[in-house]
């Protein structure tokens, strides 16, 4: 895979949780994924098409989003419940088509399926494809979260 | 959304299941989801660009699927382990790409994005889309399972 393929997602993360959250967040190193599971609580998915087939996945703990949220929204969000998910939705949405803008630019072209939500407490989520599977883990003050980007 | 657009997962799912597994299996109404929300054990997703943008999802219950593997493999699978995982992801591979050539016969054209497989117990999945979400529900001797179609 194209490691410039990633950089755009970072970028986008940072960009979106800044705007929408008012969070500080840090991207840490990007590596490869041998077991090829994300855990969490709450997860975003979305499948891309393009000049590479593939997906991804934004995987949250749960103290992490609900302060995502409760920043997003303005008042405390404690419970993983159906606004969690629409937010979460909503920033996987937002990741995904920033960083299709910056890889358009680039002149990589994808198209985005529809986002899916899966809320389950340590639900693992594993990507079938034969290429390789990129972890960005990202650390805030309140918990971490991760984003996984696989393509063919 | 285009009921069209249903049948043919129903008729792949049929055929890869009694192909793959030699399972009966049977579909249930397809119905509208109002609630949007899957509930099972292990799920396959896969999103779908072209005409319109989309996702499918295949949900399972623990045992259903543990049979279905059992049958594929000649083996008795007893839990859900990486062998299951593997095996939810060629499924709704399979089952995504006989729907897609008979739409691709109707003259509508999709893309698939590449499969991801959830696993934990009693996770729910919720599609973002402003497009109704159809659920079919399918029986078999051994347990139950669910696709949902949704498109934009």
């Amino acid at each position: 895979m194209d490691v410039k393929l990633v950089n755009p997602f970072i970028n986008a993360t940072i960009n979106v949780l800044e705007t929408m959250a008012f969070m500080n967040v840090n991207a840490g190193k990007p590596y490869l994924k041998m077991d090829s599971m994300a855990v969490g609580d709450v997860s975003g998915l979305l499948g891309l098409t393009g000049i590479a087939n593939g997906t991804i996945a934004v995987t949250f703990e749960e103290k992490c989003i609900l302060t995502i949220v409760s920043n997003m929204f303005g008042e405390t969000m404690s419970e993983l419940n159906d606004e969690i998910g629409d937010a979460v939705g909503e920033l996987t949405n937002m990741i995904s088509g920033q960083a299709r803008r910056e890889l358009e630019g680039m002149g990589k072209v994808f198209k985005a399926a529809i986002p899916s939500v899966i809320t389950g407490k340590n639900h693992s989520i594993v990507h079938y494809s034969e290429g390789p599977k990129i972890a960005i883990p990202f650390n805030t003050d309140d918990g971490d979260f991760t984003i996984e980007v696989c393509f063919e």
